[in-house]
């Protein structure tokens, strides 16, 4: 039998957790993960493009656990009343190819993006980093809030989006989060201040959410928001005066801000942070960027915690999601002998 | 919400529209769907490999339906008490990148790789074909002695397995599905007089199951059980005095019987024969050889049926395999608004 979460079952554990525990369990579970990179089989994922949208099948294992993620991007879905991204995923046993868990991924894709976030700031940002802007209040944005809060104890917001409602969205949300939010005109009047500027923005095109001079020296920018071919939010010139770290240096070339440089432009890799072999914020007055585009690994790490975390709570149910026959070579006896029923239920 | 139809659902299925109605629409399925070949977005397999067996993620795609199947393959696994292959599959609306059905694939694979053999047979054996040596009593075994006979009438069979337990329970689930079975003391014998030769062994090496001599003129040759590198049950010299149709040629040369062939070797793919551009059998002399070794299109059809018949039964249950937030800008609202749990459930 394999492990059902439903997307009510991932709302669940996280509330029954509660944010505090949860994202600190994700950070740490993405640490882990991301110090034993060369531990993992990365493979590139497989996307199958269409007028509409794409949809990808993102696979990664390392010598105990298979997983992969089904994921669409879809622009136009919002005016359907649909979402942009809607995901799911399953982690089965490398041992036996049998599934150990199905899981609703949408949230959880929504939670391992802001958690990655987070581990990169833990290591970029001046320690001493109170101060946020966030450019974007769309579906990602109070993910990203509650997680710095939580984790980094960033404390004080300056929020921008050019839809109103959606900046009223944002503040419901985080009302009770211990937030002190400031709402802003337009981005030069929210990255005021900030000592971390977070970009997400909707927009599948080359923008300028930030430009180079609107980042002063020691400001740690996580620029979430660019995350595909065409897609970006920063200048080149703020790349070009910044550390850059990312997750996959292949993929993001391709997917991520760093799009706009040289292919052989000087990248680091999260990991190598996390595993302590390169340097993270070297001075005060450096100023850092996170080019996140959202790896596989990330969706490994926040399946073992939803299934560590489902046994935990007794949550989730039992589903037949493969056939059991009680003897393997006896598959079609499955089908025409009735009294056996109840050995797939 | 996603349609989910467990390992359970399915023998449901099949048991209630009966076996003879479920092959014919299976084959015409294959049918529609080999026949416009064209339509489909081939991409190739994913394959996660470890010492203990593999791990594949199978995409295929037209131009309204994505879907991919999940399926491993642990040759350790019966001694276990597991099966060697377990599968399972979900199809997607192109349009808005939405999953649709989410559904148990062991059965299925079973079911479409046994009538794509009969569709393959339909225009390769000898229409006045009735008998078929079956070489393998495995999990596919009854599966295609039942295809084969509901659809094209072969109602004598020749069965030969190392294993006396194998051939007790080939005969066994094959009890009343009006065949007349010859136990056979070896391949050679199961061979004599058979109009169809079917090979479904499991060994995992280069074998010889069957030798150019051991078949004579006018005998379509079924060949099922060699699908992988370094896997194959008939001669070199038998597949050169034949002609040899296969799914899909790149792939075959990696995985099928021709893997032992030069690699331009003239085949001839199935769809073609079924649209019409190529001729199938030419003369009453000749020897066919189908080599099969499962392709994504045929996960893809039976899919498609599986989901028609759920909605003709009203079949199986609907899950939410993804969070669906009344605004799609507002995932985070879900989490800690619990009345609105509603919109999940």
């Amino acid at each position: 039998m394999t492990t059902f979460l439903s997307a009510h079952d991932v709302c669940r554990i996280v509330r029954e957790i509660g944010f505090e525990r949860f994202w600190r369990r994700l950070v740490d579970c993405l640490e882990q993960d991301f110090a034993r990179w060369d531990s993992f089989d990365l493979t590139p994922r497989m996307a199958s493009h269409s007028p509409k949208g794409v949809i990808e099948l993102m696979p990664i294992a390392d010598a105990e656990t298979f997983g992969f993620k089904y994921v669409n991007g879809h622009p136009a879905n919002p005016a359907l009343g649909l979402q942009t991204v809607v995901a799911f995923g399953a982690l089965a046993d490398v041992a036996t190819g049998y599934p150990l868990l199905l899981a609703d991924l949408t949230l959880a894709t929504a939670f391992r993006t802001a958690a990655t976030s987070v581990l990169a700031a833990r290591l970029l940002a001046r320690p001493e980093s109170r101060t946020m802007a966030v450019i974007g209040a769309g579906a990602q944005s109070e993910f990203q809030a509650s997680a710095f809060k939580t984790v980094l104890g960033v404390d004080r917001l300056r929020i921008f989006d050019p839809d109103p409602e959606a900046v009223r969205k944002f503040v419901r949300n985080l009302a009770r989060h211990g937030l002190e939010i400031e709402r802003c005109a337009n981005a030069p009047e929210a990255v005021i201040g900030a000592d971390i500027v977070t970009t997400i923005t909707a927009d599948k095109r080359k923008a300028t959410i930030l430009s180079g001079n609107m980042v002063g020296a020691g400001v740690h920018v996580n620029a979430v928001g660019g995350d595909c071919p065409g897609k970006t939010e920063l200048s080149r010139e703020l790349l070009l005066r910044s550390k850059v770290f990312v997750e996959f240096a292949p993929q993001t070339r391709i997917e991520g801000e760093i799009q706009q440089l040289a292919a052989d432009h000087p990248v680091t890799e999260l990991w190598e942070v996390v595993a302590g072999r390169k340097p993270g914020r070297r001075r005060a007055t450096e100023t850092t960027v996170f080019d996140s585009v959202g790896f596989a690994l990330e969706d490994f790490s926040v399946m073992r915690l939803l299934r560590e975390l489902a046994e935990e709570m007794g949550a989730g149910q039992e589903i037949a999601l493969v056939a059991a026959p009680s003897d393997p070579k006896d598959l079609f006896g499955l089908i025409h002998a009735r009294q056996r029923d109840a050995e797939l239920a």
